[in-house]
């Protein structure tokens, strides 16, 4: 039995400021939130900059089931370490770290020890809208401050200005893992369908692998960007010609959208033992003829950001490749307005907020 | 330029007996087809036995587009050379051969140069209901001889009796291919679904291959032979419970049907980083909710037989592992007869035609 008295939750916590959700769909706003004592595991970092993820608007309006409110959402955290409790080893104070969209996992299940700890048997505890072992509610990136443990924290090289480098956290990592698994690589033929927060670091990080990059955007209106980026092709897919012309032709498609694809016509752009892998989707089910795999032994696939390691690993490359995001810098104060500029698709490419101004 | 009188099919092809389908959806009966003469790189085929593959009823009854009648099924074929062109090396006279779901590809594309002529980007010559490079239609296997070129023919081990070899053609090699793709052995969890015609064979080649086999069948009808095949368990998926006991099981999930099954359910059975794989498929798309893949990575994927150095190298293991089909000898009068049981799924587990009764 632990006596009450040592109970850190009650103890110890701190209040910090934040924006959070006060209820599901409601605006958010500013307010304070507790976080834990530094623990001797633990790092404390002061929160530079925040991405907002297109998946923090669905959380905050409660596109995801039960949301736990108030909801501070973020989970594309970039910051320096403060204070590091008595144990901690893999971070000193000044360190320039991130935190990605989870805080901690079983660490026992096969998938933790493999480092794939997003698959955890027991569930992720998320950086927001979760419960950790205590049973206290996350909250995430959008505030000053968080604690983390040193294990759920990785290191930002110093290539990396941190501002650029908080959307990696996410959605870096959330191309990169798909990208490595399926082996983009010289000689590889790689199309990214869609070009926003998740499609744009799609193409640089499978142009940075060396790969031929192909973007599949609705419409030619990012084509510059798109090859700025470093596509070698960039094309319509509201043209049918494109399906015809691209038939055969791809060894990965990553898919990044939430729009309900025609997943035949897209599978129809594979060559043989090509991969459609799906980063993002949609809610509803969607159609699929089975004899669009089954010809060309295709294989129709899906990915959720990666581990620790790999994330460590994406940082590492970006950093060497010279890669961040493509950002917007925000005020905590245009939150709001920037997630209906998310929903209408008008950023380029991921907003980021100062939090200094929270 | 060729000379006209040297055209092989005009001046010396020989009249065979077969069964055939006259027209589509008409019962099967007696008639004569053309053989080409023996090319230099040919073999002919003293057919011995011949299986029944569901597809034939498929190709049969026109369930597959525009069918060329009158139409000889039959793509498990097993038989002896009877006499071989001058060129032929790989086969000789006496020699125990088979012949598969195609007898020709175009040889020059990447896929043909791997070994994979099943995915030949010009496509496959199929061993009937095709058209070969004269334009003439392919014949199959419900007939007595058959000439094919000796790098589409089989050689067929002396540990297998024929009539047990014949449905390895097509049934063996559907499942061997995707058990070896998919790394199917020692330490894995493999799942057939459907104990048919290649389900039995999914069920065998994988014990015979190392990995604990389960069987997911409608009901606990076909129990009993399961495990005597090779399985390890054996459940009924008209049991809701049988999906929540086996959860996060299977490495590797092979379908064999061709009903609509509830694909989302199926996926929820592999662990992180499995592979749903279908070598049978309904006709209509199929509903999923991508979900499903991309918690804990997961590969909705297909396969269509296998190439010729594949399907050698099944029929070689087959024979170290004394494995062969399980199967019902008949008659050619019994042929739709036979055709009408396998619809109603009464047939343990391949009927086989003893082609000296056509």
């Amino acid at each position: 039995m632990v006596p009450a008295t040592t109970g850190r939750v009650a103890a110890m916590t701190t209040n910090v400021a934040a924006f959070a959700a006060p209820a599901p769909s409601a605006p958010l706003e500013r307010t304070t939130v507790s976080r834990r004592a530094v623990g001797a595991y633990d790092v404390l970092i002061e929160i530079k900059y925040a991405g907002i993820c297109h998946s923090d608007i669905h959380q905050a309006r409660d596109g995801w089931g039960e949301g736990i409110y108030p909801m501070v959402p973020g989970h594309e955290i970039a910051g320096i370490v403060t204070e590091v409790g008595s144990q901690v080893t893999r971070h000193k104070v000044g360190d320039r770290v991130g935190v990605g969209c989870f805080v901690d996992s079983c660490r026992e299940c096969e998938y933790c020890r493999q480092g794939l700890e997003q698959y955890c048997t027991q569930g992720m505890t998320g950086t927001y809208n979760a419960r950790d072992k205590e049973g206290e509610p996350t909250y995430g990136g959008y505030s000053t401050h968080i604690v983390v443990d040193e294990n759920y924290t990785l290191r930002i090289p110093e290539g990396i200005p941190l501002d650029e480098a908080a959307p990696l956290l996410c959605a870096g990592i959330t191309l990169y893992s798909p990208l490595a698994h399926w082996k983009a690589g010289p000689g590889k033929n790689v199309a990214i369908v869609g070009l926003g927060g998740l499609g744009h670091m799609g193409v640089k990080i499978a142009h940075a692998l060396g790969a031929e990059v192909t973007v599949l955007s609705q419409s030619l209106r990012k084509q510059e960007d798109g090859l700025k980026l470093g596509a070698d092709h960039f094309y319509a897919t509201s043209a049918p010609a494109t399906f015809e012309k691209l038939a055969n032709t791809f060894d990965l498609v990553i898919s990044t959208v939430s729009a309900p694809l025609d997943f035949d016509a897209y599978l129809s752009l594979l060559k043989t033992d090509g991969a459609l892998v799906n980063v993002g989707a949609p809610e509803e089910p969607v159609s699929l003829n089975l004899f669009s795999v089954i010809g060309g032994r295709k294989t129709l696939a899906g990915s959720m950001i990666g581990g620790i390691r790999e994330t460590q690993e994406m940082l590492d490359f970006c950093a060497e490749h010279g890669l961040g995001a493509e950002i917007e810098l925000i005020r905590a104060d245009q939150i709001n307005e920037a997630y209906e500029r998310v929903l209408a698709g008008d950023v380029r490419y991921r907003f980021v907020i100062d939090t200094s101004t929270i």
